[in-house]
């Protein structure tokens, strides 16, 4: 397996950072994450739009267009022989001499196994936890995931799948995941603030019926349904939230429908 | 010179961790920074108190002891035969084969020249600007800079020095240091709440009449003197916040006064 750094396509175990690079000194860095499906990327200029946009905001300097990004995108796929994969790529401070101002963006192309939502998952739904926060750039696809990698630990304890931050009673997002509601009205809506905005989410908005705005954790406990969305678990159904029962305690048709047709535009079907 | 990472001291441009540590994927880990003067580490049980303590809540272990660490630390100042020198201390989230997953930490320990302010800094004061920002973790050393690092250009463009962080009305901290303000009625305050507790705005608040209490940015537009304070910095003078001028404009009696105690304590004298 290779991974691809700044110039060159390396073996995956050997592409190594030195210490100095403001990601491992200060947490400073972009990323991206998309899947190649049967060798090609369904929604790629999206993610590419994304992924130069937190570039510029973060003041990360891309040295490759976007074409030549993407010809090392589709030749690291090749290399590695496969055509199910996630893309990661990562852009990072770089080496900074005095560890805190920005330096040469170090860029990091690593290829990784999908894991998909189980059938299990998907049937019977999961449970979610709730964790007061709000992130602090959260239109940017940073690599601060403190406290998502911190709150494991309480996933894990609590049975849960994910954890949906919330703060003055408005719910946002989970940390690497978009939020939709089948509100008691039966309005389908996502948070429309305080959130990244995800490629599946962007997908899910374009199609008919479903609007972003404000979304109160209330409107979470009494929806008809809630489900969770990203580019590797498209969308999967949320049946309980802490120790509440949400709707009918089962996966409803709107999730259902929602999956279908990503399923569809992914071009898989 | 030399870096030391896990287990063994390496040449420190030869110091490199995988892409796929927790820091680089995911901005996951801790530090600590102190200095050594003349040989010694001023306080550095403080220092070693606070390793501990962010590591344990960032459920990151430590698999050296602190008289293991200890003897590191000072084997590496003697290796790199420097007396005087900041020693950064850093532990990530390590190598994780998901991405998200804490896995076994990397310890990275290394050396770096001190920087102390000016002498004209000193004699003149600096000026600073503001920022409405908390952040997230304040009481925890974590690498987590994103929004610190993001803003040294508003800094720079504005001719500042550093960036205090505020929100709804009330004062926390720098990025990389702490405030201390002398009030209108001549009190001398440090914000106490929301801050990194660092270990010379530990010392300054041992010394007399000096209170942790509520700050309103307020206080410190109205302040008789503020200075902000860290390891390398010490006690820096503060005499212009944005446009307007604090007190006479020039640094007064007290930051001096508590320079002088620092250095002091720090057995230079």
């Amino acid at each position: 397996m290779y991974s691809f750094l700044n110039n060159e396509f390396l073996p995956a175990d050997k592409t190594f950072v030195h210490v100095s690079d403001l990601a491992v000194q200060r947490g400073y860095g972009i990323f991206d994450f998309f899947k190649a499906v049967n060798g090609k990327v369904p929604f790629l200029d999206d993610y590419f739009d994304r992924f130069y946009r937190s570039a510029e905001f973060m003041q990360l300097p891309v040295t490759l267009s976007r074409e030549e990004l993407k010809k090392v995108v589709f030749e690291l796929v090749q290399k590695n022989g496969a055509t199910n994969a996630g893309i990661k790529m990562v852009l990072t401070g770089g080496y900074s001499p005095d560890g805190y101002e920005i330096a040469t963006p170090n860029l990091i192309i690593t290829q990784h196994a999908l894991t998909m939502p189980s059938a299990k998952m998907l049937e019977q739904g999961v449970k979610i936890i709730t964790h007061e926060f709000r992130r602090e750039m959260p239109l940017v696809k940073s690599i601060n995931y403190t406290t998502g990698v911190w709150l494991q630990r309480k996933v894990k304890e609590s049975n849960a799948y994910d954890v949906l931050y919330h703060l003055n009673g408005e719910v946002s997002e989970f940390p690497r995941c978009n939020l939709f509601v089948v509100k008691a009205d039966g309005t389908l809506v996502t948070p429309h603030t305080h959130v990244l905005e995800g490629i599946t989410r962007k997908n899910i908005l374009s199609m008919q019926q479903v609007t972003a705005g404000k979304v109160k954790l209330e409107d979470v406990l009494l929806a008809r349904e809630v489900f969770l969305t990203s580019t590797t678990k498209r969308a999967v159904p949320i049946v309980q939230v802490n120790d509440m029962r949400i709707g009918t305690g089962k996966p409803g048709p709107v999730v259902q429908q929602v999956l279908e047709e990503l399923v569809r535009r992914e071009g898989l079907k």
